[in-house]
């Protein structure tokens, strides 16, 4: 039992690394970056609130849980900015092996578990983690709407970029939210 | 739909404000003070690893739900340390008035479902809310311990304190956990 909770414990504390991991989409207020905690904070809240905008019918508490867990892997492996170049092998190699060294501070019951879970999440196949992925995606451009424009700019970021980076994963899970912020998408760069 | 969902992105744009209110304690690594919305990330990270401690059956999904939201009433009336001096009747009323307003920033069938968990976890009555209260008060010790003593000597606190003003509530959810801690803490005040 002690080892067991040391285990536990000693990933938690593990986990606390998340909150230095600092992200390209700012606050809602501009006044700083995000980092991958608070921002997994945010979203699993956007998945409770959104669950009934799902294209397919999912298991939120599932969802939930995925999201969770889904940044785990930062803490080695580092955020990878949506509109940023980065190698996706390379990128997929470092990730997993975060996610042997990180979900493997558990007990072997959980870091089973919830590897699986974070295994779905990036196969992105299952519904769950469809719309899963969609509010990770919807979640940094209400921020930057918010912010004025967030962190398009700094990587110029055209409307175009926005339908197919994110647009296309958004509608795959949830439609109607990116039917609501293509509006707002559009009048932002209507009037610049 | 498009009143609903500006409704649900209202309150979200709003509950990003929670990446703003800092706590009385600091990250595992002492760098900064905690914020309240990486905080609520951390537990419901808890929660769900530590489940399998829970002194009575709960449903971690409500549990890991409480938790999401628990805290969004900062937002209006700040963060109170345990170990700080607070008057609680003038403490309750700011709290309430901030739930009226930010879950009242839902649709209205949103905002009862959620308002009902969150005066649910204060109440800490149900088996639900008496977990979740436990892993509120479990992680900001662990944190305390990681960092070299975090905020307690800050706040002269006494391991009597901890027992009396902590340990009692962890106790009551899960009493495993407090075990586990409690050797750690009489550690950390015998180096002193």
């Amino acid at each position: 039992m002690t080892d067991r909770l040391s285990q536990q414990f000693a990933f938690l504390t593990e986990a606390d690394k998340l909150k230095s991991v600092l992200r390209g989409t700012t606050l809602c207020d501009g006044s700083r970056r995000e980092n991958s905690g608070e921002h997994s904070w945010h979203i699993a809240l956007y998945a409770l609130v959104m669950a009934e905008h799902v294209e397919r019918p999912v298991n939120v508490d599932r969802v939930i849980k995925m999201l969770l867990l889904h940044d785990l892997v930062e803490i080695d492996a580092g955020d990878n900015p949506i509109h940023g170049n980065h190698d996706p092998a390379e990128m997929e190699r470092v990730e997993q092996a975060a996610a042997d060294r990180i979900f493997g501070l558990l007990p072997a019951d959980q870091a089973t578990e919830f590897r699986a879970l974070w295994d779905e999440f990036e196969a992105a196949e299952s519904d769950d983690a469809i719309f899963a992925k969609s509010i990770d995606r919807v979640q940094p451009v209400v921020n930057n709407l918010a912010s004025g424009g967030g962190s398009w700019p700094e990587y110029n970021v055209t409307p175009e970029q926005l339908e197919t980076r994110v647009g296309v994963k958004v509608r795959k899970g949830a439609p109607a939210l990116w039917g609501h912020l293509k509006t707002r998408i559009d009048a932002w760069f209507d009037a610049r």
